[in-house]
């Protein structure tokens, strides 16, 4: 078996990276919308609105795991992009990233409307629709509340965004607290967590184009149709747009209001830092790469 | 008292092994169908399904705590399987984890039973029932919701255990994120927690064999009688063997995704990981095997 | 100030583990009782029985904390029992370490009337009763449900118990699994979140005299009168023995199960074990004691 | 990028010091503030009192993941206060952390009151109230309950801000536990969740003057006027006097049962437990300053 599967070793470290990519956002979402499913069809009976916060969270917090040592678990086409920005990934890889990740995500969608197909017929009737009492396409991609305007929106998909860059490079930056490797993970899932709890009342907390576009896509192909892209007043273009904003305004807060004010480092403890490190992360990053900051 | 503990010292490492999973069980499902118990047995008042994923996410850590010395805490017969599969436990060691788990989960469901005798009692007015608005059969076992299929049960399970193994995996491998040991028993939990979440609703996340037939059989002997192996359609089957074949398809996907894929160790970087974990692990892998991944 | 606090420094050192035990048990009955009279006076609209679950499970986490270096964190009289009967606590401790367990109790309870004291003459009309629609007793001390017999209730905490120290020997067990030294509080404290969830709904999870005893006293003093002691059939003294009679049976299965059977250390490894204990405790127990295992 | 931002870099130690604290005490109430927010307004559908609990919870957490490094993350006028008289933080920059923390509160509620706008004025209808049915001013600043007088509400204050003292220099005493660094902020998250499941039902756990304060300084200019100030029985100086004498009373409670009674350190117990210190915290705070004790 072990012989095997060695027979199927790819080594080229891009495809290695979009396969980790692709396969972190299936598991994220594979758990979040499943999360989602849940609470919906069992008419809450199964699980509440804090159920989908802990699906969302602990997905992030195990897609990182399962990618994390290969592309540095990204999961958030605005998380690259701010990545970038900041010169710690190259540009080049952005559209690959961008493009798995959308793919993992649409995946896991299909998936999840596999796993929950019985009960999403039982509980629509055998209609798939995206608004009224059971509309079932909310389990998939987020739309705003009726209270929403676009603007409203927008803003909080910035803000939402912006606090989460803000915390990640935070849980990232090892001269303002050394964190235990192994521990990110579970703190960028806390992370969305609270999000969740904190701002996602008026529109879902997307804060990833992939998280929203690629089940988006998956509902308009599967039967639920064309309603996905014009319902809430054609809203589907704001969880792609406003979190790239979002996720760069976040990143200049931390890195003007923290970051950039940290000393210079004293050759001395330059040395001794990457011993520290080299104990602690030798074999978490085989490939040579830093490690990049995590999440979705 | 120490000395008289010593004198019942056993030297027989399967001995010690099937001792400790068979405990591992125990515990996972005396704290899991417990948790089942008092939700059912208090009308919600006292938990509600969220208190029911907590219940199964603490046992399976707690169980694992307790055994994971001694057997590695397998605690599930589909992950006895898929580490024979991957050769990283042999194969003749199988059918006495496979019977000790089970004999476990018997026990458990038996503690459970005689703890909540008098609820159980109140609760169905004196009758054991499987199906009905007082049943108490789905306390110790998993039964499918009304609206699922067979196929889409298959189908449930196969994608949950997959999505169990793929994550273990992904906790276990070094190269991916090296965890501090004692997190893991934690993040397995989590990610019970997170399956019961978000894939529990359609016929109970079982996940594991030993942890469904155990209490059934118990069920059975203890008075709720043959309705239990009837109920849902002949459904017992199911959580025993699509469990298996989800485990392969879970293992098998994270192989070849991310973990055969791991460049060659250089000769420097081997004796360096191999110092690190020594420093990390020895005294928890007494028995000198390897340390092999943990799950329920 | 410093030099102030200095001058009443106390060095003897069973007087200073009083102290440790008294303000520990203090921490933990002030968050679990504060708990349960936040979901009673506020009529479960700021919190479920999900809340005294967490309220217990961090009041011993944060009661560990307090005293843990000092005292080894008992924080109970059947853990201490326990610890006496294993050879691992001298008995001349043991009632000093009771008594004061009880003191703490009673002081934590009384500052939870204080602190809720005009809530809880709002939500009982002014009235201090035991029984009833309006009961408020139940805020400090545990009481049967309506269903159970006092043999079904010695029964379940025998095994609540039971499985509490069980798993604590499995957490404070180097050989078992090696825990991270400041993780131990915290898993503690889940245990007792799981055992709450899945063992709580017959009679409230008392599993430790003290926590039950020494609030059951302050209701008595403060006005609940005679009825603290005869309700529930003359209930008060179950949680007084039956967790002893648990502690010593979880004792017994894991230490005839598990922990009898290590294998005889062999000299290089204990030396190195010792080393890395060395680096891993030193400045937890600076009095010269072993580490106990921790518990409420 | 990197050399741009570079060029804004302030070397200003109590500059970067006030930065950080307003940047932690933002992050601490748009969490905190945020899901009180989607609490109120979605009329407890997407979340109960228990998401209150927990963004704050994780708020303090990430609050002090953001500041840590820099300014210790007090992110409160009465730890900054109390640290003060222990002698650990000079008195001179006491002014300058209370300023910047109100301001950072100040700005966080501004940013939930624009992020939750839309929201806010279809859950009132348009009106700004501080009492009455549709009050909203509640998701900012706290206000005691209909039964509570302001003496009790002195008490709940004072004992609360006690056992958050209490605890935090707990967590903080390397001598009784020493905690991995990293572990630190996520244990005052989780105790500020436990304060507020065991006492927020009378008057909503501010603990923190600055938390209570900024946000109720934003309710009076953002158009709910003069009634935030008077609401209660003039309760607004409750929150902010209670919690500097209970943080005070707090830290006298630990320090006389245990700090104060450590056993001087041995010479030789010094220098390893300084090389261990040297380990795990270099890099954390980088700016040669001691690590002090962190909360909200």
């Amino acid at each position: 078996m072990e012989k095997l599967l060695r027979k199927c070793q790819i080594r080229n470290q891009l495809v290695r990276e979009c396969m980790a990519e692709c396969l972190g956002v299936y598991v994220l979402i594979l758990f979040g919308c499943g999360s989602a499913a849940q609470v919906t069809t069992s008419h809450e009976k199964n699980g509440h609105y804090l159920s989908i916060n802990l699906g969302f969270a602990f997905g992030v917090t195990f897609g990182i795991f399962v990618s994390r040592g290969v592309s540095g678990a990204h999961l958030n086409p605005a998380v690259s992009l701010s990545l970038c920005v900041l010169g710690r990934h190259p540009w080049t890889k952005l559209p690959f990233y961008v493009f798995f990740q959308v793919v993992g995500a649409f995946l896991a969608a299909a998936t999840v409307g596999l796993q929950y197909y019985d009960a999403i017929q039982a509980y629509g009737g055998g209609e798939l629709t995206v608004t009224g009492p059971t509309a079932t396409a909310g389990i998939f991609s987020t739309y705003p509340a009726d209270y929403l305007s676009t603007w409203g929106g927008v803003v909080d998909q910035v803000i939402g965004t912006a606090a989460l860059l803000l915390c990640v490079l935070a849980l990232g930056d090892q001269r303002n607290t050394s964190l235990p490797d192994g521990l990110q993970p579970v703190l960028v899932g806390a992370l969305v967590m609270v999000i969740g709890v904190a701002m996602g009342s008026n529109c879902g907390y997307a804060l990833n184009p992939a998280r929203d576009f690629g089940p988006r896509l998956f509902t308009y192909i599967a039967g639920w149709g064309a309603d996905v892209f014009s319902a809430g007043g054609g809203w589907w273009w704001v969880p792609i747009v406003a979190p790239c904003v979002g996720a760069l305004l976040g990143t200049l807060i931390y890195e003007l209001m923290v970051e950039v004010h940290h000393p210079p480092i004293v050759e001395s403890q330059t040395s001794s830092q990457e011993a520290k490190n080299g104990v602690e992360l030798e074999g978490v990053e085989p490939d040579g790469e830093k490690p990049t900051e995590v999440k979705s």
